[in-house]
């Protein structure tokens, strides 16, 4: 038999990897190229991304959005309550603001609905929860994304005015971003209950240790998030599922100034004991830090900077720089984790909260590197976390140096997500995450790892080629 | 030509490289093995090795010793006097307890002189350092080393009976072990230094300090130190040369305490930032555990485990369970590091301290996996700190599962070294450790890695196989 070829082939193969074996088991080499059509064959996405790829205003307008991101520095600067900083909330009605883009009562997932009755109760706006549940159905109660004032929260995410929140300023751009206080873990609002203990919770965390954390900050004058978060990267945080170091060291700088600011001592015994009891403490002042990081880089027009994730457990939604306020959404991805003891999939609400904001920043999934008892929580290996924080720098703008991964010989994390790049490359920003029960009141049941659906990125590449079309048109 | 062998070569490579490179070069197969001559070719050593090698005396003993390390756990329980804890002290006579093995004050490294110099300060046995001199030089002062009295102290380890010193009791085996405080960085008495500042730093530590934690532990009951130190481990230390977490867990459990104990606020502030203030604050502690879980597994007879590694300066000294209380000694091998800027080689003190006990109990540079930042501070990789954790698995009896490396999936650290298997493989422990100016006063001058000198092992292996033999004769 003749042979087809004189020289021993060298292939690329493109597609299915079945070609490539073929010639590999001929004898020939064979390189095989990870790749799928962009925007996984979604032909109207991928004409839209060809109209804003390598897009000089595009371009432009990134490296722009991307520098303010990088430049920003969220100090910690206060702890108010919600009305006296929610501008919204000043009035004295009755709002109340959730994780995720918008929902309507009656969509709301189990969690965020127990949370949302449990902060009329907190508000004393009812006494029981029938009579909060009929508030709210009767329209009493208006419901608004956190995102929309500025604000963050985890899980069901929600905030009523009596809540103290953490200030936190960008010292470069001006712009503040406001989170709510952790309660811990077990039987909490965030997941959606709000029996007589979570409420009493909720009462002693506004009297007693937002205004001693309050007093403690005015001595202090203020905490720069930056470093902080930095060196808790290189103790094995994340900062979005695991806070450890990040609470101890928030922590180490509260607690000399409670001895010395005006606060009673049982109040700094009972505010330091909360603290050190919670080593999720950090995780809402992470998100405020990322949420007024990514706000610095927002409304730059004709950018594909991705400046929230979000999920209001139905939806996951995500807003661009270039696109305004506009929400891009789609039915939340399942999420792939380990369930504690007794509990499994059939329990689990979906995605839920505002955390996602750490990895729009960044971090959390991000910067799995730093982590890997975070892949060990969720059943993976520290190679695996190392593939996580690799992966990610193929659908950002660049790498922000703040923030450094140790195993991978302190390279910086990947940040800046561009929306044409996931939808060009089809790779998926990686979502580290709590797991809630579907029923309000039950809490979390286990963690795992998830991941921003596809459809949120075309349709914000779809607008965001139609925007830079339409300026285009207008000069 | 005719072909020499009719088959392929598959051929295993014992010694030199260059005999396998020619092999592969003919187009042979070769696996090269990694080896050299037992004891690197001393024929003494080697001969005593055979005879406790796979011996089951010895093999029995170090399980023994092993078992006991292991199941060690070590409590902090107190704040004491020095001259209220070691017995010799109790006397009132003026001694004085140093690092490493036994040295004569003429022949002791310049940091430990100025070290000593200072503690007569301190103690006011002396007015000024010329007088201090004249005193030790006429023998009016005891020098004995910290290991004789069941004490640990980094760097010129200097103990003087009215510095205060942690009390760590192991609660398996009831044996108690001791270090004093640790100062910070800069010019402190342990780098030799002993101006006005750092003995007044010795004072307040002492009136200040040291009664606020013993007040804070009375409350408190007891720290369990195992836990903290994995917890640790698993935040980015080696708790040798880096202790930044463990020192903010530490401060996470003594905070809150203050405010309850009975102590002044402003003791109470001034210790906290004290602590705050000093990311190694946690280095003596960790060193007094790691010493009472060693001294757990002393005085084992045939036991090849080594128990101590310590360096004074001039000589390496380490004592193996089997071998009670004799040192084997080797002048100590070179640093290999960098260096502060202005500084070199040349003023550098020779290898000092008994902080190698945390490498002695597999943490440390065992456990360098867990501190890429430590390698980088020497000029390494992430990959270079994998490769020390796994490298020392061949030299020691087991692994420690209470300590785990993230980095390694949660491998347990390598622990328990074996002299025998230092001998025969020819690994060396590797040692993290701080270099110190070798003129008195000027403190640390760089930061490196090296190694214990492999004819302390030889020695200890020698003296092993001679008392084996002994006790065969005597049955």
């Amino acid at each position: 038999m003749k042979p087809l070829f004189k020289d021993t082939l060298k292939v690329i193969n493109v597609g299915l990897a079945g070609f490539g074996d073929n010639v590999v088991a001929a004898g020939g080499e064979c390189v095989m190229t990870v790749w799928q059509p962009p925007a996984l064959g979604d032909r109207d996405a991928a004409w839209a991304l060809a109209q804003v790829f390598h897009h000089a205003a595009v371009e432009h307008a990134n490296q722009i959005a991307f520098a303010r991101f990088l430049e920003a520095h969220p100090v910690l600067i206060d702890v108010a309550l919600a009305r006296d900083v929610i501008h919204a909330m000043a009035s004295g009605g009755r709002l109340i603001l959730h994780a995720g883009p918008p929902i309507a009562w009656s969509a709301m997932c189990g969690p965020m609905r127990g949370a949302v009755l449990g902060a009329i109760l907190f508000e004393r706006w009812a006494d029981t929860i029938d009579a909060a549940a009929r508030l709210v159905d009767a329209g009493s109660v208006a419901l608004e994304p956190c995102h929309h004032h500025g604000a963050v929260g985890p899980m069901a995410g929600v905030i009523s005015p009596s809540m103290p929140l953490w200030v936190v300023e960008n010292r470069v751009g001006g712009n503040r971003a406001y989170s709510n206080f952790n309660e811990g873990l077990g039987k909490v609002l965030r997941f959606g209950a709000h029996d007589r203990g979570v409420i009493d919770r909720l009462r002693f965390i506004a009297s007693d240790v937002a205004p001693t954390l309050r007093a403690a900050l005015a001595r202090l004058g203020s905490i720069e998030l930056k470093p902080l978060m930095a060196q808790a990267l290189n103790m094995g945080d994340e900062i979005h599922n695991r806070n450890s170091a990040a609470t101890s060291l928030l922590f180490k700088q509260l607690a000399p100034v409670m001895l010395t600011a005006d606060v009673r001592r049982e109040r700094a015994a009972a505010t330091l004991d909360f603290i050190a009891g919670n080593d999720h403490f950090f995780l809402n002042l992470s998100m405020a830090a990322c949420k007024s990081m990514l706000d610095a880089a927002a409304g730059v027009p004709a950018s594909s900077m991705v400046t929230v994730m979000s999920r209001n457990g139905v939806n996951f939604g995500i807003r661009l720089s270039g696109t305004g306020d506009r929400w891009f959404e789609a039915p939340a991805n399942p999420v792939d984790g380990l369930y504690f003891p007794g509990y499994s999939r059939a329990d689990a609400a979906p995605d839920l909260g505002d955390s996602s904001i750490t990895e729009t920043a960044g971090v959390g999934g991000f910067a799995m590197a730093a982590a890997p008892a975070i892949v060990k929580f969720v059943g993976g290996t520290a190679a695996d976390a190392l593939h996580h924080s690799l992966r990610m720098r193929a659908i950002t703008l660049g790498a922000n140096p703040s923030f450094t991964l140790p195993a991978l010989d302190f390279a910086a994390v990947a940040a800046g997500i561009d929306a044409r790049k996931v939808v060009d490359r089809g790779i998926l920003p990686v979502i580290n995450s709590g797991i809630a029960h579907r029923e309000p009141g039950i809490g979390q049941i286990g963690a795992g790892i998830t991941s921003a659906p596809m459809a949120c990125f075309s349709a914000a590449v779809k607008e965001l080629a139609r925007s830079v079309q339409a300026a285009r048109e207008r000069t």
